[in-house]
């Protein structure tokens, strides 16, 4: 499918614990999920470890390839968030107090028994020329430089960043999809739907097998900027499920 | 830490269902924690779309970077499934029908009503010179080619496939870990524990906050092949968390 007028983007997980398998990442497929939501197509995700080298070549190379990289991980106040000094590393940047990220640090901390102290100081510590993101969970700022939007690991922080942030985003035309299902095997409507495939170059088909509470089946996937074409590749993998044995069961996404 | 002398590995999961959010990854965080559970040490995970260049670029790239890379996804029978004849693309290796991966199939599909057809055959086709990963659950095998192990992405035939492949692992020495919660806040514990990583760098001491059911605080994981350093280290975070005025709670991993 040709998709060069989408929006690209990429996402990169920052953190030890999920490659040790301490946490398990929930931050990549709420992003994508919205992202397609959206019409930016979510072209790559790496997770990485806490390595200041490793995050300023992983940003380089995504910032350059991508039209947005969409970073989670780091941001804290202990001395294994190392995300935001080593972005401004990689772009060769000088840090400094943000005022704005500061205030909003004391106004959340005044009138409770939390002390502002220099480890939380450290959270409105950012990159000069950045540009904050919202966190309206617990206050701490995200940032925005060049085309990377730098935000919080903790699933509900960030989600709530990435709401502040979509609004702003280019969007490209939306993904429209359609799936239909049967309890035939994959392999069943293989060779029929690499037919379907071929002659519908504007679309993209995904089969997608299934097991559950004993059954199993296929999911077929079809996915275009396009409803119209969609619709009438529908109707193709309908007809080739029926002539097949099996019985279709659309499902509207 | 000085990881140096252990396995480093990297992951590969292919498919665009997990790039659109339709799919959500679960096969990262496995494998994951048996590497962890094995003294392997996961250093990069990357998810990408079913494209051959795409495929050829990450399999070269991570497999000069990293002793062992892992994927998942794309060896089915369908039109989309393109992980096998990419990676024999990016080796410049012939593909072949395997004899022992066919025999496999005929024997699975032998007595029952589905069809060996041209689909279904296409999953024994492999590199010439790979040797196959046993699917205890669906017949069709992986294969490993060079340092790459490449396996399904269902999760429980992966699973199934990986529980093959550890055993003939080069196991690094295995890192140990103790984790220590308290319900202080992320922020207060940051600076002694900044201190204490520093007095230690044979132990690698990570802060993850958590927040649950109104509850917050904060869990420090200290991780080390030896043992012993651990358990200084432990006493150390423990006084720490008492000092600030916190409730040490440990944890056994």
């Amino acid at each position: 499918m040709k998709q060069n007028h989408q929006t690209k983007a990429s996402i990169l997980v920052i953190g030890n614990e999920i490659l040790s398998g301490r946490t398990k990442d929930k931050n990549i497929g709420y992003i994508a999920e919205k992202l397609t939501e959206n019409g930016i197509n979510l072209l790559e995700a790496r997770i990485i470890a806490d390595s200041k080298e490793e995050i300023k070549s992983n940003i380089l190379e995504l910032s350059s390839k991508y039209d947005y990289v969409f970073t989670s991980g780091g941001i804290g106040p202990t001395h294994d968030d190392i995300t935001t000094e080593s972005i401004a590393y990689a772009f060769n940047l000088e840090l400094e107090m943000n005022k704005e990220a500061l205030k909003r640090l004391e106004n959340h901390y005044y009138g409770t028994d939390i002390k502002l102290n220099s480890a939380r100081r450290k959270m409105a510590i950012i990159p000069k020329s950045a540009t904050l993101i919202d966190n309206p969970v617990s206050a701490a700022p995200g940032f925005k430089i060049n085309n990377v939007y730098v935000m919080a690991g903790i699933p509900r922080i960030m989600q709530s960043m990435l709401d502040n942030i979509l609004s702003n985003l280019k969007k490209g035309p939306k993904n429209h999809s359609q799936t239909i299902s049967c309890s035939l095997g994959e392999g069943n409507v293989a060779e029929g739907i690499k037919i379907i495939q071929n002659d519908n170059p504007n679309v993209d088909i995904g089969c997608y097998p299934y097991f559950k509470a004993g059954n199993f089946g296929v999911s077929i996937v079809i996915r275009s900027i396009k409803k119209a074409e969609i619709k009438n590749v529908l109707l193709d993998v309908k007809n080739l499920i029926i002539k097949l044995g099996g019985e279709p069961k659309i499902i509207t996404n």
